[in-house]
């Protein structure tokens, strides 16, 4: 844990000033009360603060940054277990379940999710709650659909901090549900700490469904279903996948893999589950903090790029230049760092 | 092929004027001297032309990028093949068996490497040209150790002008090595048609000595010193990758990712790898000439943002916020987005 992160959350005025214009009395009022609110660990608040956070409007964004600076300081405080499974794979079962068995222990469990594709799937994958029905009305559980569609860089961005957020609010558990799109695991893999894959009971052929690299991003992997009749097929492929295992090495060094056959049905195998992610946590403690480091500045930095790209494109002429250069690039008739350099003159000429 | 890389090159000297200042007569012969020279497939003036694209300094830089926009029209044609796999995996011993054979029917065989380790290693992967005795001596191969060291984009960048260089030089197949030291491979993957991978045969502990991701990448996984008394064991270890693979979904779809195990030493194998390889670039003919426009832009945008960030990190004063601001991130206090914003306003507000 960073010790930053122990500090008390410093005067809200100062932070608030030095990101926006001296707001209006009510605004100040009811982004303070937001802010109170979300350390209390109000729901209203919290989702409100959400809201704020996911919106695209540039005034919602300089108190949504306001907002992060005054809670970023109590955030870092959960463990943020990534999710990943072809639909049908028996995640939202296995939340359901397995967020039960944590909020017995004595956690509380929040459940986002990242799902680029929600848009043209019309609507979210968490969208509805009743997929979770114990969970969704417990008290201890708060669960957040993914934000409504948009590119996967946007939707990655609002769930890191939506993550912020909701350890603010004193969520000590935080699932980060993805579905099996590809490009989106590598996203979740980048804001979690522990990333687990959900397997169903099936022929080799079938698991072709699994995106490439997904299986090299797994700390744990469950094979789902492992009941009645598809028991036998589930522990035949648990024990294939271990097999295939010996082929890949673990994300985190001297790590290995487990792969756990599990009912949530039955609550077959949670146990094991609740086990293999304490012996992660624990070997992997140290690794943890450090690569949160890692992955906030990366982050910082992939953001200024993508600012300063953004910035750059809002100036026509350059714009039209870049469509021009991409045109020759693609045609072979120039290379792309003489390009990247024509652009960049074009930028500063301007 | 992109129908523009089979024109003529145009004129020089507007391409040159337009990326340099007027050179002075020498330069400019010397120039001339050079794309005609490789153009005309001459080893001197190919050497001479990478050992300029592979320079720091910014004057050769302009030529180099003079150079190649000469060249880019004529590059592109040929099959470009990325080959991994641990040392000792026996990647020298195939390139020099398959190079010969290749040659036998007919190809230009040019191979490079890419090699970011090389500095510390002190010494290319390629330097020692012992390693492919029939190969380094042909008339019809080109072999070019990898650049000496320096971080892996920089290496990436050259390589991928390289490839450019080689290929207006005449050559048809173009071999990119790269040791398994992990990132090297996706980029090596990123600028190349096709890739393969080479184990040599072990345990599956000893294979966990393939980094992650690597298998992933593979088109074609090739098991090495399946003679002798190694050959039960290369064919055993050939099943247990086929069977492994089942959980993975190939790069290209619809492709099955082969697994054979080969002798250079005797020769055996190396008609199914020709095959395979066929086999792929016919499969893959429509999917290639997208993905190398899709690369390309993909380069150039990359390229263009670093440029634009080593350009605002020239100024001291946004270095220092720079600095500032990554500590506050990594300590938590915030959020990556909002210092990300805050240093996009220091770079124009100065």
């Amino acid at each position: 844990m960073k010790p930053a992160r122990d500090n008390a959350a410093p005067d809200l005025i100062t932070i608030h000033g030095a990101f926006m214009a001296e707001p209006s009395p009510d605004i100040a009022e009811s982004f303070t009360d937001m802010v109170n609110g979300v350390i209390a660990g109000d729901r209203r608040a919290l989702a409100k603060a959400i809201t704020l956070v996911e919106s695209a409007r540039d005034d919602d964004r300089a108190e949504a940054e306001a907002l992060l600076r005054a809670l970023m300081p109590r955030a870092g405080r959960s463990l943020r277990i990534g999710l990943s499974g072809a639909p049908g794979a028996g995640k939202s079962t296995f939340i359901e379940a397995f967020g039960m068995q944590l909020i017995a222990d004595g956690h509380q469990v929040a459940v986002l999710a990242v799902d680029p594709s929600s848009r043209r799937s019309g609507g979210s994958i968490l969208g509805d709650k009743t997929r979770m029905e114990q969970l969704s009305r417990n008290p201890s559980a708060f669960i957040r659909p993914s934000p409504s569609g948009g590119e996967l860089g946007g939707v990655a961005r609002r769930t890191r901090e939506t993550i912020a957020l909701a350890e603010a609010a004193g969520f000590d558990r935080v699932l980060v549900e993805t579905v099996g799109v590809g490009q989106s695991e590598t996203a979740v893999a980048d804001m979690t700490d522990l990333f687990v894959l959900l397997l169903a009971p099936a022929g080799g052929d079938e698991l072709q469904g699994v995106k490439r690299g997904i299986m090299e991003l797994a700390d744990i992997i469950l094979v789902t279903k492992a009941d009645g009749d598809m028991r036998p097929a589930a522990l035949r492929q648990a024990a294939d996948v271990s097999a295939a295992l010996m082929f890949m090495s673990p994300r985190i060094a001297g790590w290995r893999v487990p792969v756990i056959a599990i009912s949530a049905l039955e609550g077959a195998g949670l146990d094991q589950v609740k086990a293999a992610i304490a012996d992660f946590a624990a070997h992997d403690a140290e690794g943890r903090a450090q690569r949160r480091k890692a992955q906030d500045a990366a982050w910082m930095w992939n953001e200024f790029k993508a600012l300063m790209l953004a910035r750059a494109l809002s100036n026509p002429k350059v714009a039209a230049q870049a469509r021009l250069l991409e045109d020759q690039v693609m045609r072979g008739e120039i290379s792309p760092v003489a390009a990247a350099r024509a652009l960049v003159e074009g930028v500063n000429s301007d």
